[in-house]
């Protein structure tokens, strides 16, 4: 048989053990935040007809799919987000109890352009709340995403919040037509990374007219840091005299959330736009203030026509999505992720042969206790085993020797601070969960 | 747009909240299991070049596999086990210590025969050790699976254990080929299914003589309840003479196996046979005396052979295997799933609507003391709420009214047991903390 290289797919990684414990801590910690809320997990499958999901994420999307033929000669598609298939599930489970409150924390497939350092398989983890128009439901969401980040480690970020409701009433007062107002979304989706000059232009080359181009991106470039203060309210009332229903929603949702989540900042601010076109409440996108440079790492808002979409009934839908590989880099860079290179608290080093029934039993102690321990086994030479347990960072190791079995005892080497103590053997689970 | 008829493709599932919650229960504690014995985590991606898996499950194994051209043209596959990508990882990562204990639970895909209820996509939750030719590995990966499965509430099982160099040596008495050996073993591999007369029967149709066929069957019938049992053990040495060394070894294995997981059962089974080529060492199956249709569990075997394969060097490993959805099937069987319809812990009774800002602050606290809360938001009736609370089996509803308001106090319902205490609001979470 010819050597075969082993190499990766671009766009794809392994996660060693260094990477995974850290990104499964996180992962917890998003889980035990979302059922916090009472979120609820669902899996769906990686595959699914590709009927269900082509045409639901725009041309663009049809062609980042990985679709083919099955060997049943089944037109399928990898997951491309998890939105479609919870608007599948809901509608194959008509009397579901709504609300349905569920998160999925899954991966998902794009043929991207690896060299913006996007990755085609990379994991979303999203909450979402099915069948509820209440307002309520839309702070929930915006403080979840508050709570989470927090429990997470972060302190400096905000939440920029905006409405479709609100632009759309705004861009009705400037008598946009439907295709316009797209344009138009499309156009200030971009301002954090082309700005207002870059918008204008691209607002005009969509045909808008220079004046109207000159509001809208006016317009977006206004914010109010906190709704507490309400004379900011007020001065952005009377400046776009339109809004005001669709702001006064906005507020009440703000307000809600703020009781949810007190730590957490919202802002107003309307150049927040999320380029999908299937948003028609509430938008928000989440970022760091101190590495700015990730973009939104948590976003969403409310989306009432899509989830009804294959039951052709109308069914309202708001809901929150991380981009985990996204958040991770950013909390790396942030110095928030907690390297770890082994699970282990333990290891027993194998010391003397004629005591490996001793060692067995040490072992098994500690595991039964719930102390993680690794059970050397390769080789006698103590170095080399305390070696092994330093590089993989396990904090003690359990040395027993024919003296100390003579006496009954054990000594724990502290790895970190390099000193260690002798303890009666009955002790030493007692020892290990108490350092 | 056409309407979409929402579906899921044949051998796919969606996993609903009363699944998955027992679903994610059942892989923590069997990831618990596994970080107990030190092995650490890897997530290895679901594409793969395809020469990188096909040719190692065999003709039956390529076929099933779900490969196509991705849209660059790559010849793609879906993971088709957790064993080959870790021989790819183990190689493209050669400075990693050893010995490398990993598990990795993650879904495989094989275009399966449905009929035989069978799925498409299912999770494999795989541990391993790489870099170790002690018996003490071997010993390792027998007691993970037993008190994998006592962590699991299962209490009637047995782990038959055989050992390929028992089966070569006593297939080199009779002067079998390598290919009749191999024959050999996939004939009694069937056992189970066929009984010793259709074993005996393939085993003629493979061409080996009438003598040789009875004595395999005969060597296959063998095996011995307890190796505590000498008398039992001496007398199979007589028997098989050529199997001594073989067999001492796997005694040793067992007996370490036996300190490591002391309330699990090891039965010396000839009749274990493990299809799969790459074995070189011990083998063991798993199964359920309660449930005993479920077949193998939990299964694994040593392979010296196959995890160098892409480095072209020698790499010892043994490992275990668990078929999640066959075990969560047999545990369903065995009413040692837990079903539960929501992890909220509390639903906050949406009572008046004046009192929005009570309800937040309550839902707020309770969820900071990690209690998992509803906060429901549809409506003010109290039935429909209750109703909603029960049909989720949610323990407590929070009932909170303008009299409770005045009082500063709460009441909170036990919703299976119908009775409710009225608590001052400051001990809320102390009395939900204690229910």
């Amino acid at each position: 048989m010819p050597k075969i290289e082993p190499k990766l797919l671009k766009g794809f990684r392994d996660f060693l053990p260094e990477q995974q414990i850290a990104r499964q801590s996180m992962m917890n910690t998003i889980r035990t935040s979302y059922e916090s809320f009472g979120f609820e997990p669902l899996e769906t499958p990686v595959l699914e007809y590709a009927e269900i999901l082509t045409g639901k994420y725009g041309d663009e999307g049809d062609k980042l799919m990985y679709r083919f033929r099955d060997n049943g000669d089944r037109d399928v598609a990898m997951r491309y987000d998890l939105t479609i298939p919870l608007a599948r599930v809901v509608a194959m489970n008509g009397n579901m109890k709504k609300p349905f409150k569920r998160y999925q924390m899954s991966p998902v497939w794009r043929a991207d352009n690896t060299q913006k350092g996007r990755f085609r398989e990379f994991y979303q983890c999203d909450a979402d709340i099915i069948g509820s128009t209440s307002p309520l439901a839309d702070a929930e969401i915006l403080a979840l995403a508050g709570n989470t980040l927090i429990k997470l480690g972060v302190t400096d970020f905000i939440i920029r919040v905006n409405s479709r409701a609100i632009i759309s009433a705004f861009y009705d007062s400037l008598s946009l037509s439907e295709s316009e107002k797209a344009s138009a979304i499309r156009a200030v989706d971009k301002i954090d990374k082309i700005g207002a000059t870059g918008v204008r232009e691209e607002l005009i080359r969509y045909q808008i007219s220079p004046d109207n181009a000159d509001a809208i991106v006016a317009f977006a470039e206004t914010s109010i840091d906190s709704i507490a203060n309400r004379s900011d309210v007020l001065k952005l009332e009377q400046a776009f005299p339109s809004i005001t229903p669709a702001l006064t929603e906005l507020i009440t949702i703000i307000e809600y959330a703020t009781q949810l989540a007190p730590d957490t900042r919202f802002i107003v601010d309307f150049s927040i736009a999320r380029g999908l076109d299937y948003y028609t409440g509430l938008i928000f996108e989440t970022n760091l203030t101190k590495a700015p440079e990730f973009g939104a790492v948590m976003a969403g808002g409310r989306y009432d026509g899509l989830v009804g979409m294959f039951a052709n009934k109308p069914m309202p839908a708001v809901g929150a999505s991380i981009g985990l590989d996204r958040l991770y880099a950013a909390l790396e860079e942030l110095k928030l992720i907690k390297v770890q290179k082994s699970t282990a608290r333990a290891l027993v080093v194998n010391f003397d042969e004629s005591l490996t029934d001793s060692y067995l039993s040490i072992a098994s102690d500690l595991r039964t206790a719930g102390i993680p321990t690794i059970l050397y086994f390769e080789s006698t030479d103590m170095k080399k085993q305390l070696s092994f347990a330093h590089d993989k960072d396990i904090p003690f190791a359990v040395i027993y020797g024919p003296n100390e079995a003579q006496q009954g005892v054990a000594i724990v080497k502290d790895l970190q601070k390099g000193t260690q103590t002798t303890v009666p053997l009955k002790n030493l689970v007692h020892t290990l969960n108490n350092n």
